[in-house]
């Protein structure tokens, strides 16, 4: 019945019954989570709840940290007389309440009560669960499209039910920036839209003439760390560098190779257009990333990395001039000097650089995390290397990948990625000693947002393969998918009553095709043997 | 700085400070607006805010019910000692609860913390409040457009906010049913997706190609309805017949008058395609509406009513046959015939029967009430007549016509309405008597979605213009445009902490605009004479 499924459950004889009479009782450091259980459960059932200690035998539901459970651990014990949350931390107790919310029908999801029940049963149960991995992330491209504030906040919430507790926020893209930042308002005045998008996937797609954009204010973000803080989950942002930036040089055409004034670009792919690597250059994303940092308090600072041609560099004399002064090979040199500086500007304030694994192709700073994107190559590389992992290759966990075979996949990219290919994901290469394999902190699935121009997109592509990857990072190392099935069936019912619009296992609902709108799908093993000629410089 | 501008307000010496020790008591009658309040408090300020009755001189935020006061009129008293909210009801403690939190930072709004001050100083004050009108709405057309539950749950917090009452939900049209019916399942099976849609306002506008669709389960309304209900909002559900059919006919072709098949319409306008008025198709939709009753428990089943061709009834042999049986003149007749039975199977069950003015034309049961939106015209024949009155003038309240001239202005629609011009609404008609004004319950915003096809468009186009109406039917028949300006401008902030892509007084922001993408802009003049022309029938 949960998902993910836990480490062990036992079903005992007997039920607790969550009444107007129970009480929520929260121990030392637990308050706050008993508040949030308090905000799910009131609305939904309308039961009082009051959060006080039990006075003699009320019937209870009683929150505690147990210093000697891991900190995300935790036990959860459903008695006639009451309930026990048990957590290392408060994040172990939050995930004893998301345990506890899967043991009551989907109704109390709902934020308004649909039946008049006064009172709902709780089997007895004894749970003991801790997850496998400490980053379970989901990686979302705002930068492609925007997504609103409000939906953001409501995907956090559904990250939380999954119990991820990590938020990748690509922020930035050739497509658009998405973050204000004081130092440099023309970043989001210019670069938080684009005149329009690209229509599909193919490579002579048409545009959609429509504008698109948006941004986050200050507040918004400092609003969307806290919201996540509260659900244990750690936002990362990441300011992609150098390549990716075109929507940075529309704004700022002196961060740009040939100074030519330009827009924020209107279609999807690798963008020949990268950054210069003058010191001003330098100086411009070290104010950036002040501002972020001091606006995500989070220990990881993203930096991308990722596809950065060369080719402008290469045609460009005063590049071809600073790499000779600095005493630079070449340009895959020159990309490393880059992002070496700014991950020097991360480290001393005391961060962690988080970067694609094409920031293995030069040296890194002690701390690094390496997103391993294209297959498990990069973690495997970066393991051994001693540096800490979060895989998400695209064929396991890239949520843009069309679904499956159908024929009215909307917009089918690259190879099918199934929900039970997605289920068989294991953030752990194979060939790695012990000691490196603890270098996999985990994984994180990630979201492209390329065909997803609205957040009721955004549902169709993520759940339910979100539940399988949550469940692949949480739980065991083995997998049993007709399990899995089963328990899905009861959770669907859960994403029902928070209105997300998932995948039906038969296809996409009538609404959810996008018809003549062409794709670029892939064959296995051709994209398989393409993955594998880009990751030759990183294959140790 | 109170947005409605209350009846009074006086500024009093002295300073509350709403603070760690500030206790939330909620005097009989007031528990759930308390536990509202702290919903709100609690998660952007991070107080505790415990309810409970204070101990000695706790400074306490105290909530009552006062029955001398009519139910929605509100006293909000904040002295340095302490802050007392009187409601006539529950309604009045929340509008009071509403006026506080406009005391307070737009950060108040936020649903998380986003910043580290521990205390929030409120100014003292005393104001004395109530509504001019007892019905302060918005129509929202969910049929063009699906608007997915949690954002029609945001939209009734930001409703609530404005202290508006009641939304109109329009769940039924030529372009899609949004409404699950359990004994007629095709209804949403075939009638809550159409294959594409038309874009722009022009007659000869070229489709999307992109299919739209989408519905509410039943348990997805009795959230949205509980949801609103807590919030002090009536929803008032309508199923358009006899016209604006054709997702129903699409589903079952046998309540076409062709019984062609057909498919749920691509196109806006008004559409020729009409129910039939066999016995079997009255009984069809007294299926429907006992559904609806079940789950809408307010006092008003919206019944449609509006724009019903008769094209199709005067050429079809069968439909004369019945008129003759039945002893009916014309096809207005049958119409009031139609609507009639319908109308009486709504007053059976104990409810009133809401409509669109058009219903004048022939007669209404007692304790109609009558939506007037050609103008005026509808609202003064009504009161007349002695029907109660919702006023919704297009000319007034239209939030799909278009913000302003500017050229910009995305897919400009019918005549300018600004937000001064919405401001200047006043529901009642001139030229009537005290009796016969007392008819009018209030008004309501209408929001068209044709050309609003994602919630962030139907930010665009509904605030600020919202703000104004709102005012128009919460605060006295004076206006002051200037008073209220200032006020806006200290409300749009708070509109900025709730993520509301409002349209700036400026006109779009460039991704707010609909480049090329023709619309249907009227003169002021032509307009007015064409309105003036089809309410001919219904002028006393």
């Amino acid at each position: 019945m949960l998902l993910p499924r836990p480490h062990s459950l036992t079903p005992l004889d007997g039920t607790f019954l969550l009444g107007p009479d129970t009480v929520l009782s929260a121990g030392p450091g637990t308050v706050d989570t008993a508040e949030w259980l308090r905000s799910v459960l009131r609305p939904s059932t309308g039961l009082p709840l009051p959060p006080r200690a039990p006075a003699g035998d009320e019937p209870a539901i009683t929150l505690a940290l147990d210093p000697a459970l891991a900190a995300e651990a935790y036990r959860l014990d459903v008695r006639t007389e009451g309930v026990t949350l048990v957590g290392g931390a408060a994040s172990g107790v939050f995930y004893a309440c998301q345990a506890l919310l899967q043991l009551l029908p989907p109704a109390v999801h709902r934020r308004a009560r649909v039946d008049a029940v006064t009172s709902l049963p709780v089997p007895a149960v004894s749970v003991r669960d801790a997850p496998r991995f400490g980053w379970r992330g989901l990686m979302l491209d705002v930068a492609r499209h925007f997504m609103p504030k409000h939906d953001l906040l409501r995907l956090v919430d559904l990250l939380a039910l999954h119990r991820l507790n990590t938020l990748h926020l690509h922020l930035t893209d050739d497509q658009g920036w998405r973050l204000e930042i004081r130092r440099h308002p023309r970043l989001t005045e210019v670069g938080a839209w684009r005149a329009e998008s690209q229509r599909g996937a193919a490579v002579d797609a048409p545009g959609d003439g429509r504008p698109h954009g948006g941004f986050y204010t200050q507040d918004d973000i400092r609003e969307i760390v806290a919201y996540a803080a509260e659900r244990h989950i750690t936002v990362v942002p990441e300011i992609d560098v150098p390549g990716h930036s075109q929507a940075a040089i529309a704004a700022y055409p002196e961060l740009g190779v040939t100074g030519a004034p330009t827009a924020t670009s209107t279609r999807w792919g690798v963008n020949p257009r990268v950054l210069n690597t003058e010191d001003s250059t330098v100086a411009f994303y070290r104010d950036v990333l002040d501002e972020v940092m001091e606006l995500f308090p989070g220990p990881y600072i993203g930096l991308g990395g990722d596809e950065c041609p060369t080719t402008q560099w290469r045609e460009d004399p005063r590049t071809q001039e600073l790499m000779r002064q600095r005493g630079l090979a070449d340009e895959t040199a020159l990309r490393t000097w880059f992002t070496g500086r700014l991950a020097a500007h991360v480290t001393g304030a005391g961060r962690r650089v988080f970067g694609w694994d094409e920031i293995l192709e030069g040296p890194v700073p002690e701390g690094t995390v390496v997103a391993s994107w294209r297959g498990l190559t990069g973690a495997r590389t970066a393991a051994r290397r001693g540096l800490d992992v979060v895989s998400c290759p695209d064929d396991q966990v890239y949520l843009d990948y069309r679904q499956s075979e159908h024929p009215d996949e909307p917009i089918p990219f690259a190879v099918p990625l199934t929900l039970a290919d997605t289920y068989r994901f294991d953030p752990v290469p194979d060939g790695l000693t012990p000691v490196e394999a603890a270098r996999v902190l985990g994984g994180q699935a990630n979201v492209w947002t390329e065909h997803m121009d609205s957040p009721r997109t955004v549902d169709y592509y993520v759940f339910p393969r979100l539940c399988a990857i949550a469940e692949a990072l949480w739980s065991g190392a083995e997998r049993d998918f007709a399990d899995f099935r089963r328990r899905l069936a009861e959770h669907l019912p859960r994403l029902d009553a928070l209105g997300v619009e998932y995948r039906r296992d038969t296809g996409p609902l009538p609404w959810q095709t996008r018809p003549g709108i062409a794709g670029r799908p892939a064959d296995r093993q051709e994209w398989a043997a393409l993955i594998d000629s880009l990751v030759a410089p990183i294959r140790d």
